[in-house]
């Protein structure tokens, strides 16, 4: 298990707020940890999305994930709500590494700490191909 | 199938924004219908919540679902947000009928609208319990 | 609220196990409202595509939810399965109306029962189409 | 990004069958990556129950989750069922740390492999135990 310290609010670059759902309470009482992945997915393919680089129906590259990680160190609660910082970590040829923080609304620490690993893929065959320029240049504004 | 007209956001008392998430898109891509009912959880239970009503750890008494149903107008997707409106259309001895309506966020029209009925129940042994006077005081205030 | 009693097993012609999941038990420690549609939705597709009648990717038509709605009598918990009978209602010209029973295991009553209706839309611009002649002919068979 | 090959079906100890949902497809026609981790959790409790080692509605103690992680190979698809290979990489003082693989019915590589860290705490304050002998025992048995 990674022992680093969890990286603090400023090395986000942008956030997402995310609203906690009756059924994120599990049988503990407290958010699924499922259930921050998909506030990863929604963070990460909602920044492509606003920044107009991913067009989900027919935009070409897409988003493949390959791979994606997650630690918890404090819980969180419907109703409380909740945010998520993204920034870019690594852009490699085809790919990117996101970093995401989960944070309650005031708290300095964040509750959760995770990466998502998108490769970018021509949308016919589904092959990798070069993260394109103007991508690149986007990516580099939120760089962590 | 009800071919009653959908009711104008007028008759809507308290209003929960929700956030549509990237897996909320199905493979035809708009939000699941299943998706519609963990709103229409949340928007109840947040209101008693919120309203001093409800503890979901602790206080008495708790509330069991008995039925809901959904009439579906129009499609939503992710990453576009929703609204959705929540009124009281009957209080009964133990159980209320709650009315919800998902707009998109300019629509006149509501892209959907349901029903939610609870049964209110002790914690303990779940048998049902008529509804207390402070919650049939603050229901009134959001009568359709 | 409805007050019909829920049908017994042998109205359903087709039946879907489901197996419950860790985080389908909500605060309450039960499986939360919202997953008997996800499994509802499960249940009629996976007929529908089991039967060669819906090629989700590129058949036509296919199947958009306009109405669905269910009573519930029972808890469900996970770990323990559940199985989901289906069985048809009515064929409209465009739509058809699927009934649904959730049930335990050995349980002889429906934990609930629901019902789910689907009309049939071209897939270029999702306007109904005429249930196909060979739909009419595989849904006569489960007709409840 | 990790670039170990991913693990063979003879690593793991315990198979839990999962029937993939029409809503776990997200907008690309797949199963969406978050869906795993509800397996994991599913996969990792269901053995937990089943072994008697776990009670969740009020044994001691219970497990949360501090880490996970999941790495995919190959997409799953509704409505094609997928099995989840359990086992045990490493024992700590208060912690367990699960090594699971998704795989298509008949695959011999694996669609996704990833892990899940439960931490096992006191119900009452949540503060770390250690893992009780019949647990390390039972454990033993399923280790990779």
């Amino acid at each position: 298990m990674s022992r680093a310290p969890f990286r603090p609010r400023a090395v986000y670059r942008h956030w997402t707020p995310v609203a906690t759902q009756w059924a994120d309470n599990d049988a503990y009482g407290h958010v699924n940890n499922a259930v921050h992945y998909r506030w990863f997915d929604t963070a990460v393919n909602g920044w492509l999305i606003g920044r107009g680089l991913l067009d989900v129906t027919s935009g070409d590259p897409i988003g493949l994930v390959v791979e994606t990680g997650c630690r918890y160190a404090a819980p969180l609660t419907y109703p409380e709500p909740a945010e998520v910082g993204l920034s870019v970590e690594e852009v490699g040829r085809s790919s990117v590494r996101f970093l995401l923080g989960v944070f309650a609304p005031e708290a300095e620490r964040a509750a959760a700490e995770g990466f998502f690993v998108h490769v970018y893929v021509r949308r016919a065959d589904r092959r990798p191909v070069p993260v394109p320029d103007a991508w690149r240049a986007a990516l580099a504004e939120i760089a962590a």
